[in-house]
């Protein structure tokens, strides 16, 4: 199963934001959408980073109050690690866990196609192995 | 597989904020820890609450710069679901799933005792259930 499969049940909306929008507009964008991170979105509609809610709490513990006019930019993940759609999910899994994130944009063809968060993964993958575990017992008990 | 095979892996060690702190205070624990949420201790040491990261977002979405020198008691969430350290860990995942929290005390004879993550349960979770699909794939290749 790849994260084609994710996107197809959850779609390919995707919360963005501009890098020159204050960390202010961020948390309000945040808390509305209810979601822990959106997409920084730059020049010619390109991945420039991600803004989640802890870099927000990090700028915050930083820059007290000035972290609020300060911009999305100065206070984003600008190394983001993005995946295809033909990514398979347990290779996908292995990347979050081992890269301790949350959220990984689905680029294609240089676009932005989706967002997959580490619940959407678990739960695919989850779902996965429990099917192989109950196809596994069925041919048990058949053969 | 119990709660108690994660607290034996990850300690007891569960971070606490009073809920007299201010919001300023709570971000720099976060992010000084680097963690998502803090268990808030009230009088006799008792569960009173949790504050994560998603909480403060929301206060400043609501108060702009004012959030911060708001206390963690007006900004945390009062019902906090908690387990003991009996509760299957299936059990556990299945309730976080459902009512999408990341963070759950672990409390004992009404003290905490430590604290998992959404992050710890699906670890485990899935580390069981391929214990399972290979003990499996053993019995047919050998039956």
């Amino acid at each position: 199963m790849t994260v084609r499969a994710i996107l197809s049940l959850k779609g390919k909306d995707c919360v963005t934001i501009a890098p020159e929008a204050t960390l202010a507009e961020a948390a309000r964008l945040l808390s509305e959408k209810r979601i822990g991170a959106a997409v920084v979105i730059g020049p010619g509609q390109r991945v420039a980073g991600i803004l989640s809610e802890r870099d927000i709490v990090r700028a915050l513990s930083k820059h007290a109050a000035g972290a609020l006019a300060q911009t999305v930019a100065s206070a984003m993940t600008r190394e983001v690690v993005t995946c295809t759609a033909d990514e398979t999910i347990p290779s996908l899994m292995q990347r979050m866990t081992a890269g301790r994130f949350r959220h990984v944009p689905v680029v294609e063809h240089g676009r932005l196609a989706g967002i997959v968060s580490i619940g959407d993964v678990v739960k695919h993958r989850i779902e996965e192995v429990e099917r192989e575990s109950q196809a596994l017992k069925e041919y048990i008990a058949t053969a």
